[in-house]
């Protein structure tokens, strides 16, 4: 086994996201799912961006989001995902690569059909109260090819980092089952991000048998996703279902702060204090940013938990969902 | 003459901003012109571009800023200006409407060559004092034909608001000419911001004709745009040259305030304090924005500055171009 090149590979959506402000209203009118993340067809996404005011637009997609924050905190990454050969895909190429993180899967040519859709998007309405309601166009993301990964990427990363969201189209799931294989043959870890409730309602068997299998090695899930992948409405009760099967398991609790697990040990934290919360989008992807750039240094569990609970608190004090902060001099601070 | 339909008409650059901070060695590294606007060709673009860090983007163009502004005020708009048929054409297209303005220029064809080149784009880099240096990629925008203009819409509008930087493109500066002659037929006023002292160096004797002519109505410049304009290097000097030629002169500048001068009336309005100015981009749009929204409501001239430096002021204190505020609450609490 040799010494690992990066600390992260990630395999992820590369999504730009659309992001506009609403009141509660629009949201009941435009009959969204608060909240929620939910997958709309590009006739669809056409509708709600018709229906959005005024937007920004910054590159997201789960995974890239926590590679962002995680070069930003200093950790080696590079990440794998599918772009058009379009404007969006420039945008997402281009912030990738300026957050410091290797990207090279080639772009897939798009006539904006639906055999080859331009680069995904995801349109989020973000209401007073800082919640984000998603709907995502995954476009060209869910034909990500088992041929596009570069195995010996993917062997060279210490820690294989994979957004379950892309679990659900089936080209991609096949890649990440390639990838998961190539990872473990090489003796790399695998952390797996559930994503979110509608993903395990899918293909929660998939991810029942891998836990059961000891494929993965750290898994991030937050409480709703925690009681849909173990079917224990209570939070500790779905956390003794799984916690012996997994290496490391982290669950987040939103303002309730967050508990991990490793290798027996428990450890818990609070959330971070957020003046105003003014966008959530990102909270969970930075979460899991803050504690893997500590795990990668074999920090204490609650030194990880700490940083997963200052790097979201930063993210969902702004628009946007990766940071804009001096993320290191942040954690000096916070951490001493 | 008919009652008109609309408040203002403008004709400008449709052009979406893409916005990162940088520091000030960034700046100087790569030659940029601080706190300018510099044109680049689309290989320009893509060097620059590659060069930024993680970038955000919003619709911008000047004369649309102001659109934005005015519409948010309660004031009736439509704008004419040239995307193209690609993604950032549509969000240009998207977020002007949502701003409630009407805009139907069709959109051009592309193939990302220069003769068919894709939606005009502007690189900001943003320093920490919050200076916006901007780059500025015309692409489809230079194409404005004079076809393009609908003679009975311009004919519909109290005030035709023209953008000096659209004045550099030939086709675009003809399609100007063109409506400033459909606008006085119809008895409408003209008006006309300089932009950018560059524009007047390359074209400033075309605007000394209008001005002696008498073609223009309402003219904004800042301090640098007077200088160049009129050869006085003393602002009061500037001021008296030009004054009794335009039936309204609006000269900004910059945090010292502003000045106006109406059929012989002169105002003056200090600068509105700002918490932190985060971001300059789009002080000057606004500022004609607010003092606009009075105008067209007959209101004095002072209060008209009022609401010119109370928008400038909002503008300056995010990212964007564009307000993000209850503008109608702020200037009701700020006018009273």
């Amino acid at each position: 086994m040799t010494q690992p090149r990066y600390d992260v590979i990630a395999i992820g959506n590369a999504i730009v996201d659309i992001i506009a402000s609403c009141d509660d209203e629009a949201i009941a009118e435009l009959g969204l799912n608060r909240g929620g993340m939910t997958l709309v067809d590009a006739a669809g996404a056409d509708t709600l961006y018709a229906a959005m005011g005024q937007a920004t637009e910054k590159s997201g997609g789960s995974a890239a989001n926590t590679l962002a924050g995680l070069s930003q905190l200093g950790t080696q990454c590079a990440f794998i995902g599918q772009v058009a050969k379009d404007q969006f895909g420039e945008v997402f190429a281009h912030d990738i690569r300026a957050a410091g993180i290797d990207f090279d899967t080639p772009m897939r040519p798009t006539d904006g059909s639906d055999a080859e859709p331009p680069t995904g998007r995801c349109l989020i309405f973000v209401t007073p109260d800082g919640e984000r309601t998603m709907n995502t166009f995954l476009g060209a993301g869910q034909f990500l090819p088992a041929s596009a990964l570069d195995e010996d990427l993917i062997a060279s990363g210490a820690i294989l980092y994979l957004e379950g969201y892309l679990w659900d189209p089936e080209e991609p799931r096949k890649a990440m089952r390639r990838a998961i294989d190539v990872a473990r043959a090489h003796g790399r870890k695998v952390a797996f991000t559930a994503s979110e409730s509608f993903v395990i309602d899918r293909h929660g068997d998939d991810f029942r048998a891998m836990i059961e299998d000891g494929v993965l090695d750290i898994l991030f899930v937050n409480e709703s996703e925690l009681a849909t992948l173990t079917g224990e409405g209570d939070f500790e009760a779905g956390i003794a279902a799984i916690a012996g099967k997994v290496p490391v398991l982290v669950a987040t609790k939103g303002p309730a702060g967050a508990v991990a697990i490793a290798h027996g040990e428990r450890a818990e934290v609070a959330a971070e204090p957020v003046e105003t919360v003014v966008d959530t989008t990102g909270a969970g992807d930075q979460f899991a940013a803050g504690f893997l750039s500590g795990f990668v240094k074999d920090e204490p569990l609650e030194r990880c938990l700490k940083r997963g609970a200052v790097a979201a608190a930063e993210v969902i004090s702004h628009y946007g969902p990766r940071p804009e902060t001096d993320m290191q001099a942040l954690m000096g601070e916070k951490l001493g």
